[in-house]
Parts: C-alpha cells; structure tokens; sequence
C-alpha cells in the first residue's frame, strides 16, 4: 500500500497505540476523583500538559485538550467571539479555511456579527496589505489558517501577528492543523492567542487535539460542565487519548527537522515526475508551501476516475479535502485561486508524511503516468 | 484493589480495548475519503452506527457520535434552545442535574433565556405535578436526568415523556449517562427526542458517547465544519473509539438483565451491612432507585477523610460526583434534598458495576465499619 493522503489524515504510530492502551488500563480512573487512584491519573493528566506546554514552548495553563482539529477551530473562534462580543461584532477570516473554521463563521454571522472574508491570489495566498485594509477598530477576532490543507500555502501569519501584538483588543487564531511539525511556528510572543492542533495529523489517536490558549485570552466554552481544562472545554478527559497524543507529538517533534527536509525531498521528486507527465498543472505554489502538499490537475480526466484508477494499484491519493470530498462538484479553494472550473474538477492532492519513501513516490509517478495514459486513450 | 466508583468512570473492557487497536491500524483512513480505504472506513462506521440503532430500538439516523456525556448535554440543551429560539425563550430542568446540563442552562440563561429548575423532594425527586404547573405555551425544551449520579434517584422522565407526547412545539432531552443499563429507558415512542448516552460509564473508550437525536428533531451543531453525523456533530471521526464503545455497549446490553439483577443484590447486601454500622445514614430511596448507586452519610466523619482511609485498604469510593468532587463543601444535590449540610459533607458514594462481587462488598463492609470505629476513636 502506499498511502498518499496523509492531510486527510495518518496512521497511528504503534507506539502512540500501546501509550493508548496502557493509560487505558493502569490509569482508567477518573482524574476528578479525589482517591489516589483519580490522584495518579491526574498526575499523568498534569503531566502530559507539561510535555506539551515544554514542547510547544508554552506554559502549562495554555494547553486545553480537545477531540480534535473541528472542535478546536469551532472552540477558538465561537469561543472568542461570543466571549469579546461586547466589545465589536467584526471577525476576519479567508475565504480558503477549512469548512470547521468557515461554517463556524457562518453560525456567528446567523448570530449578527460581521465577517470579512479575504480573498486570495492565485497562489491561494490572502495579502498581507488586503488584511490591514479590512483590519478596523471594533474587529475582535481574526482567524487565518497556518497552512492551507488542499494546496499548501503558507500564509502570512506571522506578519499579521505582528501586526496584531500591537492591537490588543483583537484575538488572533491560527488554524495550525496542516502546518504542525511541517512548517514551524513560533506560539510565544508571536501575537497568536489561539492555535489550533489535531492528534489525528501526526500519527496520534483519532478524537484528540490541542488549542493553544494564551493567558489572559478568556473564550466561552463550547462544552461546560465539570470545569475540566481550566473551564475551557469540560468533560471527563480522554487521558489514554490524550497520553497517546502527547507520545505521537514527541515522536514528530524529535524527527521534525529531518522530516520536513525528507519531505521537501519527496516534495522535489514529486514536482520532477509530474513535469514529465503531459498536462500535469501544479497549483501548489514553488515558494512559500508547506512541503507535504502537492495538488495537481491532469487535464481531461476527472479527479475521482483517477483516484479510483489509483486504488486499484493500493495507491492512495485524494480529490479535494476529505471534509469536503462527498459534495459532487470542484474545489471552492481552487476556484477561490481563480482556477476554471473544469481544470479545478480535475485535481488530485498527494499529500506525504515523514514515513513515505523516494520509491513509494517513484511507484506513484510511474503508476500516475500508466493510468493517465490509459485513461486518455480511453476517453478519446 | 477493590474499585466500587464506577458512576465516575470504570475500567474499560479488554475486548473494546483490542476492537480499538485493530480499527486504529486496520481502518485508519478518513472515512470521508473518496477512495476504497475510506470507503472500508466509512463501511465500518455505518456498521457501528446500525448495531447501536438496532440495540436501542430507534434508527440509524438517530444516532449521533460524540466525545462524551459533556458533550451530548451541551449539544442537545444548547443545540436546541437554539435551533427553536423563535418559538419560545422557557427552558425547563431540575435543580439536581449533572454540572455539563446545569452549567449549559446558565450559559443560556446569559443569552437571554428563561429557566425553571424544579425542586427536589427529600428523596431527589422531582414531582410530575410540579412539572405540569411549570410547563407553558412557550416552553420550547425540557431536560430530565433519568438516574442521578449522586445518590441514584430515578426521575419520572416516563411520565413526562408521556405528557410532553402531545405537546409537538416541546423538545424532551434525557441524560441517561447513569441510566444506562442500570435503569432501562425506551426510546422508541416514549415522547424523548434527545437522550445523551457516554462511554466510559459503560467499560467504553474515554472520549466517546452518544446523542440520540429523533427524527424531526433540529438540533444547531456546537462543533460545525464538515458535515459529519448528519451535519450534527462535525469533526473527522473517531472510529477506533466508536467501535470500541459499541463493542463494550454489545457486551453490556447482553448482560443487562442479569447484571442489573446482580447490581440489585449487591445493593442489598450493601444496605443490610450498612444498617449494622453505627450512624450510616443512607440517601439513596428504598424505592425508585438505580441498582448501582448508594449514597450513605457516616455521621461524624468528613467523606474525605473517609476516602482516604478507605483507599489505603484500596478500596476506591467517591465523595460527591467527580465533576465537583474538587469543590470544598457538602454536596448541593444533598442539599437541595434538604439535608444538613453538615450531614452532606460526610456522604461517600459507592457505585458499583457487574463485575462487582458479593465478596467484593463484604469486604468493604468490613473495611468500612474498621475505619468507622477506629476515625471515631481518633476524634473522641
Ligand atoms: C486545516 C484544517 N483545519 C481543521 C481540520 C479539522 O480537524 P479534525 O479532522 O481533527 O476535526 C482539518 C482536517 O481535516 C484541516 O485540514
Ligand atoms: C448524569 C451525568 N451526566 C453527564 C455526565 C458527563 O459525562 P462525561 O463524563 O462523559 O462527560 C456524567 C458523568 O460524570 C453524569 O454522571
């Protein structure tokens, strides 16, 4: 099998599911519960949140466990909004983000707040200059997306951070889902206040995650109840879950700067083989993407005949983003970059992860070529 | 290590652990993806979601998948309050719910709803006469508890549903966290419209639960994004977590009647041996009571000291629910029952699971009235 739709999401490490299992067995107890037994689960509770604050280069009280990417992005910018919403009713955001971030908008806007959404080049990326003008007095919240998770583009996040470190009426939340452990991201004294994470993006256990949230930033919660996570998200925590999480995080972070080079050397590989395959358009930006992204048009073969002509070969690749990928018709990004609507119905996205190989991407392009070849002669 | 805390959280079964880990490797892909490993991904969760719709008797299409009891309160109390908030702004509750119901009634409360919590009688109860009287024109949701986690009264949510039958403006929700499988409930024509279910109380994963939410019902999602679970709980699924909960739910349903049976007798012996102990005052009613739960004041002691004692034999009680056990002071569900709060302060909670046995509770018994006599003496 060669597995080629990490953004959608990854394979658990092993080691991340023995750390599930053992938590789930020698830690079962509840971490509210005033015995020692509650005490020793919620010792590894603290400690978990420690590793991650040290990893992340935060503190400790910063650190609120989610059940993932959706829950963190609807957390961070309802949370935000409501919590601010004294304050002004003007939220900017991009029209590329991910639909957990943009339906999220979407409710608030039901609620009467006003949305910016900014629109992006054809790079996929918004303008820094676009923001600033957009940017008012009484905006509470801006929510930008790190990387963008069907094209890769990196946008200028930490500019407008700078920006907004100097605006403190204004929370600011990075959607950071794609970007972790694949383009790096400095959270203190950035100007970032929220920052969301998913365990499921590095190999962790599905329904885990992390919203980064600074102190002194205040959101309403989504879910109260118990007060867990510092009143932030309640709930009785899924420590296995989010013991597995902290153990894939590490791992990552440990192999982090040789994977991303590994996966710009994929990154490369992929670029060269596609180039050489007639009517292969690249949408992915040369400068300024993140390197385990690349989204391409085969023109003239629609991009769901060509996953499943891949599948046959235990190939595994994917249309737009798998939120999205049921709803018939072409990528809303792609047409957002301003590319034709045909030519966006025709892209596929290969996205990579640390353990993918230089022969696993040389299988791909060769069976890419076959299959694009076969499919020609077939529609002709 | 005797563990008698179960309405906290119990151990998970071995089996729905193993399920777990064979979904995390073997189905690991997103099942939103178009291609054949998302497609046997997505197969196993449309599995999962048929056998837990056949084993409560109500269809697929009810059936949400959450990360929990917090969840599915905060989702059904907020979901619909706000989904029929042009029909009417009164919320019905009781004054004795779990903190994830009673704190989501505050937060909308601050939205600018109108909330009645009805009392409780000396026994936990709320009264069907009560209710009536505070049901209006405009009452758009009620929200019962079945089983209370503290002491384990049964409210008369059957008899409420049966009312609430004929009043189609009116969405009835449930918490059945503690009821489940302890106290059977129908769902199927009994006037309940949502009804929260949670893992981990039933030897599930952590980070799992269920929302019935019945067809017709409209509930506003809390987590929005890519329309997941019918467009109601958004969010990349956590299958690994989902299957195991409904392994551990198939285990528990074909055992409940004679493990009900079983939590019965254990209930008894825990009453009798109480009787013979010097000043136990027990809150949980004789009658109208789940099996599991028994709620019982050692005059003259503080429950935590109790706790801890006990915990040095290992043997595992609670003082109040979990979710508030960290709060100093005497329980308010105690209180709100109209003991002192002096006699509140010195209840343990002793919850019990099927695996429990009667060897189990002599024990404790024992235990209890060694440490009873010998804290006694100290405080002479
Ligand atoms: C950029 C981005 N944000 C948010 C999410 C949602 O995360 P999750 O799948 O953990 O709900 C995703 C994943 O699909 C994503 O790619
Ligand atoms: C009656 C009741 N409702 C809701 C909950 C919350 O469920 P969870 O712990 O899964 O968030 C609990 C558990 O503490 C409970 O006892």
């Amino acid at each position: 099998m060669i597995y080629l739709d990490n953004s959608a999401t990854t394979k658990p490490y092993s080691e991340a599911m023995d750390t599930y299992r053992t938590v789930s067995e020698q830690f079962f107890a509840n971490p509210s519960s005033i015995h020692s037994l509650g005490g020793k689960s919620e010792s590894l509770l603290s400690k978990s949140r420690e590793q991650v604050a040290r990893l992340l280069g935060v503190d400790d009280g910063e650190i609120v466990f989610t059940s993932g990417g959706t829950e963190g992005n609807n957390l961070a910018i309802k949370g935000a909004a409501l919590a601010y919403r004294s304050r002004g009713r003007h939220l900017i955001t991009t029209c590329v983000e991910h639909a957990s971030s943009m339906n999220a908008f979407r409710q608030l806007e039901e609620m009467g707040f006003e949305v910016t959404y900014l629109p992006v080049d054809h790079d996929g990326r918004i303008s820094f200059e676009d923001f600033k003008k957009a940017y008012r007095k009484d905006t509470i919240l801006v929510s930008i997306m790190h990387v963008n998770n069907e094209v890769g583009t990196i946008q200028p996040v930490r500019e407008i951070g700078e920006f907004l470190k100097t605006k403190p009426t204004t929370v600011f939340h990075v959607d950071h889902v794609q970007g972790f452990a694949k383009v790096p991201l400095q959270l203190k004294n950035s100007g970032i206040d929220l920052c969301t994470i998913s365990g499921h993006k590095f190999h962790g256990p599905k329904g885990t995650g992390i919203l980064y949230v600074r102190q002194g930033t205040v959101i309403a919660p989504l879910l109260s109840g118990g007060g867990q996570e510092g009143e932030r998200r309640s709930g009785t925590e899924n420590l296995p879950g989010i013991a597995g999480m902290v153990r894939a995080l590490r791992m990552t972070l440990e192999h982090e700067k040789d994977g991303i080079a590994h996966l710009s050397d994929l990154q490369a590989q992929l670029r060269k083989g596609l180039s050489g395959i007639e009517n292969a358009v690249i949408h992915t930006p040369v400068s300024g993407a993140a390197p385990h992204i690349v989204n391409v048009s085969l023109k003239g073969i629609r991009s769901e005949v060509l996953v499943h002509a891949l599948e046959k070969d235990e190939i595994y690749v994917s249309t737009k983003s798998a939120c999205s990928s049921k709803d018939s018709g072409a990528s809303d990004i792609l047409m957002a970059m301003g590319i034709p609507e045909e030519e966006a119905a025709q892209a596929i996205r290969i996205s990579t992860a640390f353990e993918n190989t230089n022969e696993e991407i040389a299988a791909f392009l060769s069976a890419l070529a076959e299959n694009v070849q076969q499919l020609k002669t077939v529609m002709r």
